[in-house]
Order: C-alpha cells, then structure tokens, then sequence
C-alpha cells in the first residue's frame, strides 16, 4: 500500500459516470422569486380538503371500484370528516354517472358535504355533468382544461389563445347549463389549467383571470382555482414558488380558493404540498393513502397525520371506526391495492422498532411518561407526547405498543405468517392468518413473555394439527368417473369409536362433509373456503390443506397436512370440527 | 332551499375538529434563518453517496438477510456503482462480523469501494469493530451517540458535558484501537450525532467541533460528520434549514464532508434530503427502496432518478442487470418485502396510464417524438425526452411503454392476473402468471390489436383446460389408509387409446405421476409445485389445481378445474403434459 501516508487518510469519492443517457434531461429552471417569504411561515391550520378517491384514485386502479366499493369508500371519507368528495366523472363514465346518481336519489349525502365531478371543457360533455346532479343541494362543478406548450404543441395543435378560449367557453357553458338544469342546487365552480406545473405561470395566471372573468367571485361566491403538479417534475421548494407567485398576482385574491393537486411523480408530493401550503394555498387535493394515476396522488392520510403531530387539528378523524388499521383495511377492501408495510403513521412496520436499542429507547420513554403521570397524578394520555422513535403516540391512532410487543412476542400477523412460512413452508390464507395471530396473542397476552418461532410452532401444531377428538381419521377410499357423483368410503373415529362413513357428492370434500352431516352429533358443517399447496417440490411432496368451516354457525379453520391431497383435506375439516 | 340567493353561491368549507388529541403534541419550532440561501439554488451534481442497506436496511427487517442474501445485495450496489457501503454493526451482532469477515477474506470488495461499520462509543464495541476490519484496505469506521435531550433526560440520565465526552473519547478510542491493530487499513472516519433533528443545534455543533478536534481534519484527511433526522420531525425545510446554519457554523468545513441520514416518519425524506443537498450537503445516506428502520431510510432509488430525470448523472446505474424492475425484484429477493406498485420509477404501475385521455397524449407524444427522429434523420432515444404524463422514458430503466401496451392488450402479468381472478376466481400462482403472460404477448404481438377479457379468458382455455390429446382423464379410483402408501386407479386415453393406469404413492399425484412414467411415451414427469383452491364457498364447490411439471426437463404449467380436488389435480399434471 505505496499510497498510505498516515493510517488516517481521506477516502475521496470514487463514484464513476453512470453510463445513463443523462443527456436527453434537462433541468426544471427555478423560478426568480427572491423574495419568497414561505421558507419562514409554518403551517398553523388544516387546509380544506378534497378527497379524490373516487375519481382520481379511483381510475388509476387495476380493478375500479364496484358501486359497492365506491359506496365503502364514500361512506368512510364521510365518517372520517371530509366535506368535499369528488365524486366521479360522470360525463366520462356511465358507472360514474350511475353512481352519482345513486348518491343523490339514495340521499346518501350529508348536508354539510358537498360532492364536485370533473369535466371536460366540451358542452355536451358539460350538459351530462350537469345532468348527473339533478336534485343534489349543493355540489362543485369541476372543469379543466390542458394548458402546457408540449399539450398545445404535441396533443390538440392548438395556440395560447385558443386553449385559453376553450376554458372560457367551458366555464361560460357550466354557468348557462348549471342555471338551466339545477334550479335547485348550490353550485360551485372550481377550475384547473392542466400540467399547472409545466406550464409558462404568466399564462396559466393569464387564463385563470380570464376564468374569474367570467364566474365572476365576490363576497358569498368563491372560485376554486385548482393548480395540479399533474406531473411532479422539480424539486417540491420549486412548486411552492409556483403558488407563492400565483397567489400574489392574482386578482380578486380574496374570493379565490387557491387549491394543491399534486402527484408524486418524485416521491415529494407530501412536501410539496406542505410547502405549497406555507405559500398560501388554501385546499388541497388528494388520496387516502396516495393512490391516483401512476405514483398517485399526494396521500392525505400522511398530510392530516403530520398536522396532527405538530399539535394542528387536521378536522380528519384518523382514529375513526376503530383505528388507522380500519381505515387501512377498509381502503385495501375498495382499492384492492396494499398500503406498504413502511408507509407513515398506518404501515404494519412504522412503529416497530427491530434495533434492541431503539426497543430499550422506546420501553424507557414509556416508563418515563407514566413515571410523570403517577407523579402529577393524571391520566399519561394527558400528557404531552414525548418517546424516543415514536413521532406520535400509537395509541392516538389505535395501534398499539408494537415496538415493545413485537419484537417480545413475535405476535403480529406478519411475523407469525412469516415463521410458518420460513420455517415450516406452511402459507396460511390471509384469514387464517388472522384467525392464528390472535390463537397467539392470547398465549402471549396470556403468559406475558417472549414467544420464540419454536413456542410458535407449538401452538399452532396443538391448535391445528395435533387434536384427535372428538375426530380422528384412519383411511379414505375414493372413486370418481366421468359424468358421476364422487363415492368416498371413510373409516373415522367419532369419540373414540371407529366408524365407516360413506357419502356421495362433486368431491371428497362434499361427500365427507355430507357424511359427517349425518352424524347424531349434529355439528352442522359447511366449507366456506378451500386451499392447498405443496410444501415441497416433487409427487410425493407433502401438501398442506385450509379449509375454512363453518360449524354450528360459528367460523374455524382447519389445517391438515399429508402425502395425499384428499386425506389432507379431510384432516384439514376434521381439524376445524376439532377446535369447534 | 330557502337559503339560496343566487344558484351560484359559496360552498365554504364546512371542516370540524376532529376529537383527535391535537393538545398532546407541539410545533417543531422554526430554525431563526432569515438569510437562508438555499431556496434559490438547485442541485447539480450527485452528492456522494452510502448505501445502509446492509445496516439500517437489514436491521429493520421481518427477516434480516442470510449470508447469501446479504452478499446478493452487496454485489449489486457495487454493480449499481455505489462506492461506499456501510456493511454492519459487527460489534453488535455475530452474525454482522462474520459478513464483514466474508467480504475481507473473500476479497469481494473492489479496489474502489470502501466499506464501513457502525459502533457505539464503547471501548469493548469499538475494539471488537476494528477487529472485523483487519486485512481490509480501506474503511471508514461510523460512531454515533445520542445527544437530544430527551435521550440525555430519560434513556441516559446523562448530562450535555457526560454525552460530548462520550463522543470525544469514543473517537479517541477509534484512532487508538485503529492504529493499533489496522496498520495495512486506510481509515476514514464517520461521526453522527444521533437524533440530529431534535438536538439543540449549537449543541451539536458543539460535539462535533469537540470530535474534529481529536481527528484533526486537514487536507487528503477528511472527516465526515453525518447529521441524521433519525426521526423527521417536521416539514423539511427545517432540516435544510438545520444544514445550512451548521454548515456555515462549522470551522474546518473544507476539510468536512457534511453527510444526511434522513428517515421518512413524515413521508418527506426524499425532499428534506434534495433542500438539506440545497443547503450545502456533501453526502447521503439511504437505502434502495426505502428501507430501513420504521418508514425507513430515504429511497436512493427516487434520489438518484430525481436527478437524472433533470439530467443530472446520479453516478449511478439504474439501469443495470437489465433494468430498474431487475433490481426491484433482487432488492424484493434480499429483503423480503414488497416495493410497492405506486413505488417513483419502480412501482408495477408507475409508467402505467389508465384514463383514456391520458393514454391517448401519450400515443401523441411518443409518436410526436418518432416523427422528430425521421425528420432529422436521428435515432429516437438521441432526443430530448418529452412525453406527456412520462416524466422519464421507461426504456432508459428497461421498462416498456406499458402506459400503451398495457390497455390495449390487458397484457401485464397483472391485468391478465386480474382479469382470471376477478372474472373465473382463479388465483394462478405467480409464476403460472409470468408464463401464461407470456403465451398472451405472443397472441397480441402477432395480432396486433386490443385483446378483451374475452379473449384472454379464450386463451386461457385452449392453452391450459381444453387440450385432450394426447392425454385425456376419464375415471379415477383412489384408495389410502394411515401408514400405507396410496393406491390409485386411473382410466385415460392416451392418443385415442383407453388404458387403465395403476399406480401407488404418497398421494394420487404421485401415483398418478409413476403410471404415467411407465408409458412407452417417456415423458419422464417430475412435479415442482402445485397449488390448489376453491373457486366458490361450499363443499360442492369447483376447485382449480396448478401444478409446475418438469416435462423432458421443460417446465410447464398445468391447470385443471373439477368439484373433485383429486381429479382436478390429475387434469393439471395432464395438461402440463399436453401442453409440452
């Protein structure tokens, strides 16, 4: 080592060009505005919200919503405190439309919630959405219209003036169809010049003034003027500029509500609405948990939530219907997407802490606080929020202590799932996942101490795999042929006595089932889920069978493991009569 | 209605308290910087980057990463380009000092990248850390200790004086033990004044003036001070804020590399980084994907393509080992854990436009950009890249155009996924999903045109449930009883010709799989997986068996549905076998 001076040397980068065609990127050009005055103000009140999860959200799904879902979903923003819902684009969609519908006749709107619906700037595409409100009190009627050159240039070949005019026109038509039709409605009227983020400000100010031309805001009759980051294409300080400088030029500032949509595209959507927030804007745009087109919509859960943590109401409920987790599954439920393990303040993992460290960090603070409630002599959720690692207290979400619980009890549904996988290749449905966690919790509740993966193991082999009674199976014999009901001859013991079982049906499962059914013991089984999978490769691998029953009325799962796929199934339905 | 004046009118917001408890928490109070140069200037090169994947990353793991695992993923940071890679906490785990044994004594470090390790500032911890690196070139050996005040107060009942000379004597301790036993090692060195974000901001600069003073920085001898938001506690202007005063505070900053570790409690870690990168950072540190202690660690994934979408060289290569989604799925591999589908620049459905206007401006742009190629007579990929709702081309991280493509053809392994789950309730397992996802390509890259659920569902059909030749089931007898091997008898036709089958096992699939080996065919089956469920509730119910056969060592999937779970089993192998 010729180069060693001293053992103390500088380690300089090393880091080599990436080979990236970096050449085809050019960077967003700031905005001059050095007088911002947003990087000193801080954020003393909830901005109004707009929940756009059954619009924006809702048509970046892979599977869109069922009007079940949607009703879910809606149902859900109300109870969590949103007073603005988009609720569709009716114009566009005859589900949308349908929806809005059933909203309006089904009087499922509350008084103080007003629905808005996107549109077009086309007239009979207005006339529809307008058409979609008939009968609704009060509702946003939302128009926008793509304004940014490579949209001029590229999409419609259209000039400044003409995009400019098609948002004139649009707004002329949504007062004069709004007047026609909702003779009984409220109608507001919010606008968005699209690409806001990529588009020349003068002009997108320029069209907007033109717009409030003609709504003409006052005292009791504001505009909306919505200013999408549709594609987040800077650093979020940049956006933030963006709105600062609107909002100072703009005119008739007093009756416009200045309002965020962002996306996240660069993963900084949060932060630019937050600082677009300190620039002046007044409502924001978004999504439970951040669904939307593409990266999605900024996430309103992680917004209301960082409010909540710096002592600012959000006027959002997030401990609504039982904790954060309810509003988790329930999304999961209408999205059918995941929200991720990491995500803030409702991942399975944020306040988990893996590091024995952090664990003893956290256990102190907690100690610390009660330590402080006894002393003073008031309840500790009375005091103020200070632990290490934890930026809230998960109780004020309903989440409880997992940093602490975990990590002792290995007792969450995913490290429980995880052992049985890793360890023993077993891949429970997610409800008998959940069916198994709390068979642990109460073990662990129970005994207060650590759960290794091998108490684990116990547990579930006792609780599943392991009990002969009042069932126990000895042979199975099975014939089935084409065009046939199956036959299936079963040897079983039934409270100690061996008896022969037959029973006829469209499977094994059927015919034992129907068999046991005949039983005096009357336990009345049904099978309400049914699956299997090898937990090795190769014929003679053995395979793991879940079957989910219900007897006498009341849900079990059963598991059974064997060579054979019908004698596993079996056991895996006497295992659940079993723990009946 | 009376209280409708005009049919335009205000919709104020009409928000309520929440009930949460906003009293329990505080404001992050503001950092006094009125002069803050950041906001105005933009980031122009990458900053230096370390991965902690290996030690922030792996410790907040459900599964922490085996040996194997481990090295996967130190092999693919060296491969992205990443030249400093924080490889464990050795002092505190075995299982970290022998990676970092492994990686020495294996020479599987390349000449340019410098490895380090985490300890505490005890002497034992210290010694035991600096063991771990013998042998090695170069290294930098990272110190942290907690300053914040919460921590002084309840986790150490230490006071300012008592943790600054833990930090003093700790970085004694590294020059000494470091001289001592590292004599062929060039050593950096790396202190991090832990909870940075909530340590009074002269303190620390007090500490770690204190440790510059026993490393004596000077030119070719740097030291790096990382100054981490272990928790974010506010909007992330703050933390620039906090950098730029400390970087303009500190004395020998020539000679200091300023390093970030931003965690994502706030979901704001990407932008705090790029605005505290404003501030005047040299170097960051983060894990790919985000993972990391609770939300995590910052993405370097988002980072580093947030600069090359402004055509800044990240100095690192996304696009290696075939592309982002390659190293997603090794990343996915060593961790454990998904990255999310809205994930920036990863996600499954990042590139992925579902709203028809949005499909169609991209159609335009990408046409646009074909057409400019022609007309100046230059390869597309030469272009600026512009393309509406794509902030970067897909093809520069090997991604496909699936904001097209996907629609039209339903072709992703997920809207094939989805459309059999959601329309036929079957589950296919994920690899039966990649190869049925393929035999589609293949249908709509010859066809050309828009390939509707109905036709993926006819696909599926012919490809998977409708072959009868040269194999085709007609009965099956089965027989088994505890602790004797399964007997079964099989009536197929095999090329026209009925024959019985008889076989024995450890299951009927085995069984059946050893008769049909005896056929004159020799088609030589072996079975890898099988997976099986229920298509609907109810004993009678049909199930769908997939079994993963090795065919004259090719492997195919087969799927076979029946209301019998063996039969359905048999018709799967049966159609993996006429399929090859």
């Amino acid at each position: 080592m010729s180069d060693i001076v001293s053992p103390f040397s500088t380690i300089r980068s090393a880091q080599k060009p990436s080979g990236m065609p970096v050449e085809r990127y050019r960077p967003f050009p700031p905005i001059d505005l050095p007088d911002r005055t947003w990087p000193s103000r801080t954020i003393e009140q909830a901005p109004r919200w707009l929940s756009t999860d059954l619009r924006d959200g809702n048509q970046a799904l892979i599977d869109p919503m069922t009007p079940a879902r949607k009703m879910r979903m809606f149902d859900l923003l109300v109870q969590m405190g949103y007073k603005e819902i988009e609720v569709g684009f009716p114009s566009a969609s005859e589900t949308d439309f349908s929806f809005v519908r059933q909203l309006i006749e089904g009087d499922r709107i509350p008084d103080d919630v007003t629905i808005s619906v996107l549109t077009q700037a086309r007239e009979d595409l207005i006339e529809r959405s307008v058409q979609s409100l008939v009968g609704v009190p009060r509702a946003n009627i939302h128009l926008y219209n793509a304004l940014a050159p490579m949209f001029r240039r590229v999409v419609f070949g259209a000039s400044r003036d003409e995009v400019k005019d098609i948002a004139v026109r649009g707004t002329e038509m949504v007062m004069k169809h709004g007047e026609q039709v909702l003779d009984m409605t409220v109608i507001g009227y919010e606008y968005s010049p699209e690409i806001f983020t990529s588009t020349e400000l003068p002009f997108s100010l320029e069209v907007c003034e033109a717009v409030s031309d003609v709504w003409q805001p006052e005292d009791g009759r504001e505009i909306i003027l919505n200013l999408p980051a549709t594609i987040e294409v800077s650093t979020p300080n940049v956006y933030a500029d963006q709105i600062e400088w609107f909002s100072r030029q703009l005119t008739r500032r007093e009756n416009t509500v200045i309002s965020l949509h962002p996306h996240n595209d660069r993963g900084t959507a949060v932060a630019a609405t937050e600082l677009a927030m300190m620039a002046g804007a007044d409502r924001v745009e978004g999504c439970l948990f951040g669904h939307g087109e593409r990266t999605g919509n900024v996430c309103l859960v992680t917004l209301g939530m960082n409010l909540f943590s710096q002592g600012v109401d959000p006027m959002i409920d997030f401990a609504v219907e039982g904790g954060i987790d309810e509003i988790r599954r329930t999304v999961e439920y209408c999205t059918q997407l995941p929200v991720h393990p990491r995500h803030p303040y409702a991942g399975d993992l944020v306040y988990t802490a893996f590091s024995g460290s952090h664990q003893d960090a956290i256990k102190k603070g907690l100690e610390d606080l009660d330590r402080q409630a006894a002393e003073q002599g008031v309840p500790v959720g009375s005091l103020p929020w200070e632990a290490p690692y934890l930026p809230i207290d998960p109780k004020d979400v309903g989440r409880t202590y997992e940093a602490v619980i975990r990590v002792n009890s290995q007792s969450g549904k995913g490290g429980v799932a995880y052992v049985l996988k890793a360890e023993h290749k077993l891949d429970l449905p997610r409800r008998a996942q959940i069916e198994f966690s709390r068979v642990v919790q109460q073990r662990t509740d129970a005994d207060g101490g650590e759960m290794t993966p091998e108490a684990i193991w116990d547990v579930f082999r006792s609780e599943y795999l392991d009990r002969e009674s009042p069932l126990s199976l000895d042979s199975v014999h099975t014939s089935s042929a084409a065009g046939e009901k199956d036959a299936l001859t079963v040897n079983v013991e039934v409270e100690g006595e061996m008896r022969t079982l037959e029973g006829t049906g469209n499977g094994p499962i059927a015919a034992f089932v129907g068999a046991l059914n005949e039983l005096p013991q009357e336990w009345d089984v049904r099978v309400l889920d049914y699956h299997e999978h090898a937990l090795s490769s190769g014929g003679d691998a053995l395979a793991a069978a879940y079957v989910e029953c219900s007897v006498r009325d009341r849900i079990f799962w059963g598991v059974g493991v064997d060579a054979n796929i019908v004698t596993a199934s079996l056991k895996a339905v006497i295992s659940a009569v079993n723990r009946a």
